[in-house]
């Protein structure tokens, strides 16, 4: 049983949809790429308790949020365990803990974790390029995401290409 | 155990996303909402044996595609059963078959069946409002997708505005 | 010398730019639409004296703003004196006096001068269903962009479908 | 009279937008961002002898499709006449005569010509990242685009990020 999972862990702006991408184009078999955006445009425009963005970037999630990323959690691995292939594309703003709830419902399953790291202050110059609505949030996950997050591999989208990167990557797929 | 599941039936340009985000607004809890179109934006730009858009509007998929989709609909069940709800929006191209496999998938679950309806030269011209790029799948699909299709409750978008759809669809929500 | 400019006016969610695609396919020469939104997402993210949507969905908008559109107004005139034929998409948040404003840069060209109405209740449930951000826009606009506006033809989206709203305009297009 | 236009000139995937983003955020004044994809989204879905995209990358543009243009220049250019300050966004497909083409529409205008290069591999490479449907552009006008055009300034985003180089840019704004 080959690689089942590619979990791309880093900031906003990191460069995390570019590398997937790359990645679904270099790697011979189809692999669908689902992250934390599919599962927020999937929610209602308008959910209580849910994702809160403050004015300098900073994002908090309520518990109704949490409940359902869960379940979401549960459905994705669920896609791995019927035979799809998949690239999971998120930010753990939870760090280690992020990390753990991800390993738990990935339970069995071959997964490779990949740190994608990206200094701030470039990450928040290709935010302002990209023309966010909200402005900061670069800067703030650059570093927080990754606390104390165990990874198969690390690639840097600030000094390596998106493409470069990904073929890294790819080279540790088996 | 109230409704846990609410499938949308309907050709392209019927409106059931936009059926679908009034009923994200008006039902109490929050629902998730999957589609046919998430699955689509999260495979490779180029699956080989995928999807085809024929000229005249035509769709066809391949097995590479069916046997993601396969995988697609056991995660969307896996979901609900890990406690999300979930509005369905999908065209059934097989008719009667894409109903049966989403039945199997979804096996043991409180599904409510709603068939989207609108007559083909509105939904064309619906086509037409948007600027879609592929033009001909809203005639091509009008009755396709509805054919030996049972429902619980069927709402046409050519007379009913979607939120008023979407109320006789919540009304129904147990 | 025919129609050049076709002025739709019309509120947030009255389906003036579903209009527009219906006009551009069924009129027989090639028209250009450019509307308010063409202008806003030319705009830097942060105008300070611009664009201020209130939680009750009323735009106001600073003087910045109205200086930058009133050389935008003079340049769309100038592509219709160059050779260009224009559907202007616009919401005239001033009633009578953006209508004035827009007399004065037209001014010598051929306008036909289009009202397209909706019903409030229904706009705001269309603004539902489209998932737009920002809600209350359609309802505060329904009335107020019609004030005092005088027209060569009126549409009303509520009870007729965009293609044949466009198809009453094509044909008092010379 | 400052600095009224500035041109920046690249091939598709080049980082073009992310810079005039970046010099929309860095620039004191407001200035507007127009370029050939504003045009295009405002043009009908089919344009007969509009734009057609070869399986290669390549672009090819029709006569009725060069008229309107030319109209369009003008148009940008009253803007800037009548007090704008504009970014233009564009891929010089034609060379010398592209620019030429921009000069007698700008004359008597404070213009500034910014080359953007980028390397044809790093270009494509971004094209994969981006998703873009038509692949092969990137490669395909990397060069061909900057052809004996003459430049007041040239930026490289394949070893500078958009924000730096907006900023060389700015600093060249009087």
């Amino acid at each position: 049983m080959g690689t089942q999972v590619i979990v791309l862990n880093g900031g906003s702006s990191s460069g995390k949809s570019g590398i997937a991408r790359c990645l679904q184009a270099v790697l011979p078999d189809p692999w669908l790429t689902l992250g934390v955006d599919t599962l927020i445009s999937a929610m209602p425009a308008a959910v209580d308790e849910g994702i809160g963005f403050a004015p300098d970037g900073g994002v908090s999630v309520g518990s109704a949020f949490q409940r359902i990323e869960d379940a979401w959690m549960a459905g994705v691995a669920a896609m791995v365990r019927a035979g799809a292939r998949i690239v999971i594309d998120d930010a753990f703003l939870g760090g280690a803990a992020s990390q753990r709830r991800w390993r738990e419902a990935l339970d069995g399953l071959e997964v490779l974790w990949i740190g994608v790291r990206c200094d701030g202050v470039i990450a928040a110059g290709r935010e302002l390029a990209r023309g966010d609505r909200v402005v900061g949030m670069a800067e703030a996950q650059a570093e927080l995401v990754h606390r104390s997050v165990a990874y198969d591999l690390e690639v840097d989208t600030g000094s390596s290409e998106a493409l470069v990167c990904a073929r890294e990557i790819a080279a540790r797929v088996r």
